[in-house]
């Protein structure tokens, strides 16, 4: 039994934020009914690559969960969502502020069908501000959110991280909110509305970039793979391919230049951290002429030896088949009903009494409707089968 | 009273992952007691720049918590963190594995004085597994986990993310994993270890790269600003400063076409997302010759009037002034009692009954001693003096 295994969520999100967030809580046991629309489905279901027409990027996002389509602009899809709402802990969606209102499903609604509930409503801009009705997209959001002009090579372009991070940032500080918000409703027997938008939390990772700015008035610009202060802390070249290196004090630079075979440790210029970042430009030529006389492979078992901070810098490939990601089961295979048996990433919240599990792939569109419709309105087959012909489901 | 206020934390963390962590339970009315190494204090304290003497690094992760300084190597030291144990619900350390148990304070012996304990910890690479005791820093793990090798301009080199972002990761799947735990133990009442490593949420927050992967065996590579698969969708230099526009699907191409007052929406080479990525060639010139003729606040203003999703890339100066961060109360204003004002980021999971609030800035090293020795263990000012004179606090 998962840690949140008492806990069932309506899910109205689609594409990114919002199924990260649920997905966070169904690998930790919460009941997830994803409401898509008849049909079509969540947008991802049509983002490519393909296996046997079901969607990589769906399946990555959406295991654990059930699928009931449900058409919310009918008068019969709003009543069973009503319905749902009775007897669910927890609703989230990801809607342009306004959208739920207007379908007359709005919070201040279903807090009068259910005071219980906790609606999590999951935004580019946030219910409020003057860009609360803007479109927003993960790109934009890394744009504005400041995390583009501090990541990219030193004097080059402003880069946008590879990954989604504004979507998946703000899939996290959602899932934070929604369990704070569970935990505080023990005591007072309420719901409440949390409201995250994907722009705060990019200023809420932007880290101690803002300090650095408030403290020194200097705008933080990309600097490659550099530590902001520490030298040697970067990536050099070997006979191979790349590998990180972060000697993050006077011990571990010593050490370094050992293995190295430098005998310039105690040399004056580069004696402590504050003269090797002042000597930077000096310095990282000597390191770079020593770095090529191995592998990659080579030094990093000299380096794992003696206890260096050191890493090559992994392709996905190499990742899924890391032999420490492999005996975290942080790569899981599924076997899909449909596409087959595929790998996913596990659950990186290891409990020790109640753990998380996968225990089934993202299911193909509408995969539980009528057993969910009759496990919670009792529905018998003639009436669902009343509900498809009239489209509601 | 925010959502958490019931709930009390013994914080031993360090430096970023797990200070991240209990400021996110901090932010929500969790009392965090931050256990300090006498005289030094967190690493943190060390890393520049400072404002009188205090590091804005430091500032940036440890606002509304409390500080205590423990020397956990003496009898007298670990007496009084046992004595803590037993009255707090969670305890959170991001020592390497095996250190607590060294010190003689490892999970099973606190356990066995608090069975409703939550211990938290935060790691490189995990509690289990061949890289459990190797030493790990953000740039190792951004470089191990993948990120870094689809992050960077189009056949540039594998870049880090800007902001520490294996670390922050960390310490929001912790706050999750925290208050699952939290939530389970109202039902078991037992407190359980909650384990998570800073490679393990790497892998979780490759997204879609696994499963693009796993589905095609292309290994994803860094693709600068554009999307992997829609078009335009991706960053334009203007007459003065680039712009992000994700046009991200027919209707917003077309509009995008008539504000760039070009009429090629609907010739055959452009007219859907499939044959615009493939003629992407011809056409990214196009456009990107249309974006020189205005500012970027002159497009801006004409994308947000049309609903084209699109942004400026922000530097960290316009992002704390800009106009919807400050609605939103992303960036807020402290008075350090030796810093003096300085803005550090907002709380950006915003509970409608419950709000989180920034009730005191991070404090200065041992500032609540006393107070905390006397509220929980009911130690008397001779007392204190004597654990003073012995340097255990």
């Amino acid at each position: 039994m998962g840690a949140l295994s008492n806990i069932k969520v309506l899910d109205l999100t689609r594409v990114l934020a919002g199924p990260y967030a649920t997905m966070l809580l169904a690998d930790l046991g919460a009941e997830i009914i994803k409401i898509e629309q008849p049909g079509k489905g969540d947008d991802a279901r049509a983002y490519g690559p393909y296996k046997n027409g079901e969607s990589a990027y769906f399946m990555s996002l959406n295991r654990n969960k059930q699928s009931l389509t449900l058409n919310l602009k009918t008068p019969e899809g709003k009543e069973i969502l009503k319905e749902l709402v009775k007897q669910v802990d927890v609703l989230v969606e990801n809607f342009r502020p306004g959208t739920m209102e207007r379908l007359g499903l709005g919070y201040d609604v279903l807090k009068e069908i259910n005071p219980r509930l906790i609606y999590a409503a999951s935004t580019g801009f946030g219910q409020t501000g003057p860009y609360s009705q803007r479109p927003a997209y993960d790109a934009v959001v890394q744009a504005m959110g400041g995390i583009m002009s501090i990541t990219g090579q030193e004097g080059g372009m402003p880069t946008r991280v590879g990954t989604s991070i504004g979507d998946i940032t703000a899939g996290l500080f959602s899932a934070i909110g929604i369990l704070a918000a569970l935990h505080e409703r023990e005591t007072s027997g309420l719901g409440q509305l949390v409201d995250v938008a994907m722009l705060d939390c990019q200023v809420a990772i932007l880290e101690n970039a803002i300090s650095r700015y408030e403290f020194t008035g200097e705008v933080p610009t990309p600097i490659g793979n550099r530590h902001p202060s520490i030298v040697p802390f970067e990536t050099f070249e070997t006979k191979t391919s790349p590998i990180m290196v972060a000697a993050g004090n006077d011990r571990l630079w010593s050490t370094l230049c050992e293995l190295l075979g430098l005998d310039i440790a105690c040399e004056p210029c580069f004696a402590t951290n504050p003269m090797r970042y002042e000597n930077y430009e000096s310095l990282k030529p000597i390191l770079a002429e020593k770095f090529m006389n191995k592998t990659a492979e080579e030094w990093q078992d000299i380096f794992v030896e003696a206890g260096v901070p050191s890493g090559p810098i992994n392709t996905v490939d190499k990742v899924v088949t890391n032999e420490q990601v492999v005996a975290r089961d942080m790569i899981v295979e599924v076997d899909h009903p449909v596409a087959g048996e595929t790998r996913i990433p596990g659950i990186p919240i290891k409990l020790s009494r109640t753990p998380g599990e996968i225990q089934q792939p993202a299911p193909v569109l509408s995969a539980d409707t009528e057993r969910l419709l009759e496990k919670y309105l009792g529905y018998t087959a003639e009436q669902i089968a009343e509900l498809r012909e009239k489209h509601v489901i």
